[in-house]
């Protein structure tokens, strides 16, 4: 053999092209916007969609009871079923089984987080070189499952303008022979909206009309704040469209970081019987999330109260109009009220700014100079916009109002020169 | 598009073969070994490894502790790093980085358990249609990643009448051009065995002639109990051969089922660069595992004394000195000793028995007759044997022992036969 004949220092191993991912937040995180360690100021992070403690969202007590039995009890430090308990599994259908739209055991995988659940949904149905239609904006993660699975995107656009509700126009030219699934993220991120049930209705009869079955990234399940808005599962909106709905306690539950997400497979017409089969088939390679949090899961489901949506809506409520009245006050920023989730995005007028090449530029720009980390709407598939996180306390939000003013303040083009060239 | 014409329940959504993957162990558990309602006697399960409190493995008290300061203190409640908490991957280095052979934080990354690391070192090395060197016998999981990824497992054999040494001969004739890396699992599911330092050395001197890197699966890293041997990682064994040691919690604290593991890259002569970089960035997809146990991660590994490790080896050589010396009078069996790990594997003599078809019918007739859960060979790449889990009480052992010599007799071969026929 050839390398027989070579050092190691001779060879270098060239990884393999499905793990060169590329994750677009990520990425910028490490490139443009690095956070200096001598920032100037303390750092505002509306980065992360991160509704924990430290950003004031408190947990409901029976969670943590729920984790500590776990841990005391002792039964659960075992392997489980790969798909995961079925005392988790059974607690996911009593909690979001609909008696209209229902789904059994069989029918849920848990997975490593909602992302994993997206990952094992996205891989069961598409072949390589297969396709999925994503939404411009959205959330960056479907791009690195892209190259790993060697799928393509295909985009889809969002209507600022009329509430971040699909283009179905844009949808339709999308769809080709190749096309395996339509992804919808409803609430989004990163938009902080959420669709009326009328048009999430227009989203199932197009994929009822060209036969593409929806995978639903539902992680900020009924998370809708906004005046009149509701939410509506998409497994719960149709007998035929089939659907696979990912989720996970992560933001709903104030739990991001344990890792414990699922999938519903609403099987209409049994389409997706073997895709079923090859969920299950697929956890056995990585197994089954954390046995602690399944043990606990039942208890979180089942005892977590409504109180806590309430508070955790309201919270957002409070904090979305709270940025929303104070950006629509600032010249050349053009904030998109938001109704849902955890977030808001921000559209940037580049040409009232002197200096601001695009939105990297102007994310970087704040970081540098108002150490305030937001992520610009290059990380998800668009542009000249920048995306805030709201699960914030006001005064966050109040402080980096302020300091966003001053920012742009200083990049405002000037009408008449303050210093007359010699 | 063709599809439109159709109804959904003319459609059937073929999923993707790389989905389509099959688990050796769950395979057989579902069909031959399938558990029936009606058991004659109470289980004896003798399947999984499953180091935990109910069966006789104590955890350490700072372990639960660790993990109940994480959950109150609510502030690991959040999105780590996709590879893992610099603390927690502090704590790794500290443990297990000997200062002749050193690595660093970047040269670790987390992952969902040692399947995790597995998959992703063979991911992050492997194009499809290249092949892994793998052991026979050898824990199964290797399968369902080579049919995910699209590689070729090529088998090597252990011999056991060597203490499961690698037949170097074989292991040499397997590699070619396509042969990304060996995967050897030191000490071994399922021969309970441990490698001699000085032939871990001829492994490495195969390695390096072929200029091959090594895949080692330490995930009983240390649990070497027999007369003599002794655990040598193959990272701490050379300073020429490029090693990625992939492991977790899972075994050696007694934790199945918490899901944290990781891969160490020893990256002699920067052969690794650019894995290194891809496993961190694969590590973006499906993210990190539970917040929860990375925050206790340090703790763990930091206060887990000696003494827990000096327990569970004893506790293992005692089963297996049960074990060994009860199979051992058992006709038809020959039972081969154990030094590490947790399992014993027993080959069966058919010839000695009338109505014995191979090693699954074995198993199928034992769980049927006698209630006792064990995997056959075929489980394992291998034939004519079957292997019990160590991690038992003796009275749990002596009593599978005195079923299986019922057993046992009940098949045996008869040389007269009791009734003349007629």
């Amino acid at each position: 053999m050839e390398r027989q004949q070579k050092e190691w220092n001779q060879l270098k191993h060239e990884p393999s092209k499905r793990t060169d991912v590329y994750n677009l937040i990520r990425s910028v995180l490490e490139k443009d916007l690095k956070v200096p360690a001598d920032l100037k100021k303390p750092l505002i992070n509306l980065g992360l969609g991160e509704p924990s403690k430290a950003n004031g969202f408190e947990l409901p007590e029976v969670i943590n009871e729920a984790m500590i039995e776990s841990i005391k009890g002792e039964t659960a430090n075992g392997y489980t079923m790969s798909s995961g308990t079925l005392d988790a599994r059974k607690a996911i259908v009593k909690k979001f089984s609909n008696p209209e739209f229902p789904f059994t055991v069989d029918d849920v995988v848990l997975s490593f987080g909602c992302s994993g659940a997206i990952y094992n949904a996205v891989s069961a149905l598409c072949e390589e070189g297969d396709n999925i239609l994503v939404p411009r904006p959205g959330f960056p993660l479907c791009y690195p499952i892209s190259q790993n699975l060697n799928i393509n995107l295909k985009y889809y656009d969002l209507l600022p303008e009329q509430g971040w509700e699909i283009d179905l126009n844009s949808l339709k030219s999308q769809i080709d022979e190749n096309t395996k699934a339509i992804l919808v993220n409803n609430p989004s991120n990163p938009c902080g909206s959420c669709f009326t049930k009328a048009h999430s209705l227009e989203i199932l009869a197009v994929a009822n009309e060209y036969k593409v079955p929806i995978i639903s990234d539902e992680v900020y399940y009924g998370l809708a704040y906004g005046e009149g808005s509701e939410f509506n599962s998409f497994g719960n909106l149709t007998k035929d469209v089939p659907i696979i709905c990912c989720s996970s306690i992560s933001k709903i539950y104030c739990l991001p970081g344990w890792r414990l997400g699922w999938s519903i497979v609403y099987n209409n017409h049994g389409y997706f019987d073997h895709v079923i089969q090859n969920l299950h088939k697929h956890a056995m390679i990585q197994l089954h999330p954390n046995s602690l949090v399944q043990q606990a899961l039942p208890r979180i489901l089942g005892e977590v109260g409504e109180d806590h949506f309430t508070t955790l809506k309201n919270k957002l409520k409070e904090a979305a109009e709270c940025a929303f009245n104070r950006l629509s006050q600032i010249r050349g920023l053009q904030p998109i009220k938001p109704s849902a989730a955890m977030y808001m995005m921000i559209k940037i007028s580049l040409d009232e700014f002197c200096d601001i090449e695009d939105d990297v530029d102007f994310c970087k720009k704040m970081l540098h100079e108002e150490s305030i980390l937001a992520f610009p709407a290059q990380c998800f598939f668009a542009k000249d916009a920048f995306r805030i996180v709201i699960c914030q306390s006001t005064k966050n939000i109040e402080e980096f109002a302020d300091r966003l003013q001053d920012f742009c303040q200083a990049h405002y083009k000037r009408t008449a020169p303050l210093v007359q060239d010699q």
